[in-house]
């Protein structure tokens, strides 16, 4: 069965998002054991790139009526590609110096995700890197080039957030956290 | 003219909030000269305390939830006493260990102010200390002695978060900022 993940980077000016489908952990399995006992048998596509993108918001605008949109952008997306699963970036508290901010609009993202009922799961950077270079410690630009790599994309997908959100949704996948 | 000014004191696990009742600054001011020309006219009664109390979440519920459970009940008592300021403490990160959990509350009740299309003022934790005792460093307990004397009440609010949501409420009268 193919389910929908959809990843989060959260931020006030900038909201990075992108959805992939993958087969769930369990049928994939079976597909693969399938392929070996009949290679003629179309392989199964493990995972592909739905949809990506960034939900902004204008730097001279009060942080209420930033988040409303960040909050209601959010919803529409979630009632148009009902994903099956979320995966967002946990935040800590040194690794910027608008964390205040980030961390307000991260509470927006959630609240949207509770509102439609949708689960999520949480990942740490380092967990991202792992998962995505086999080493916790990567640069940003070999994250990227894993994400291009494993969508089968020519280029990476810009802007940056929406290529960290999709880093995100690939290491919920391979986590297999549904 | 009387307004109401709600202070929130935010929180993941407890929302202090309190509403004040007084003096639109300008007309505060009026009074204080009819007063001196017509002493038998009744004072008018600068500010005193409309209601208090604290939105609380359970510790094992997960953060979407109990996200949800602020923002609902915050646009509840946005809705029930149509405040016409809100006043809420600033953040910084330094200041507690569950900076970001703090900070994803506040950015839930910072939606919900933007939701209800309510104005809201914000406070250094150093402003409030001044507004209320007059210095900046004054203890937690000067405080919350002040909001008691200020809104002749024989008793502090319980809980401290109410006490303290009072205390920013007190700060934006004193500022006059509406």
């Amino acid at each position: 069965m193919k389910k929908r993940i959809l990843g989060l980077d959260p931020g006030i000016a900038i909201v990075g998002f992108g959805t992939i489908v993958c087969q769930s952990a369990d049928n994939w399995a079976i597909a693969v054991r399938n392929r070996q006992i009949r290679p003629w048998h179309p392989s199964p596509e493990p995972v592909r790139l739905l949809e990506f993108g960034a939900i902004e918001t204008p730097a001279a605008t009060p942080d209420g009526e930033r988040l409303a949109t960040i909050y209601e952008d959010l919803r529409t997306l979630l009632k148009e590609s009902r994903p099956d699963l979320v995966a967002i970036e946990k935040l800590f508290f040194y690794r910027m110096n608008n964390t205040i901010a980030v961390a307000q609009a991260r509470g927006v993202l959630l609240l949207a995700l509770a509102m439609e009922k949708i689960p999520y799961v949480e990942f740490t950077p380092a967990q991202v890197k792992q998962a995505l270079t086999g080493h916790g410690n990567a640069k940003k630009s070999e994250v990227q080039a894993a994400v291009a790599r494993e969508l089968n994309l020519a280029v990476i997908p810009q802007p940056d957030d929406a290529a960290d959100a999709l880093a995100v949704a690939l290491t919920a996948w391979f986590h297999s956290q549904f």
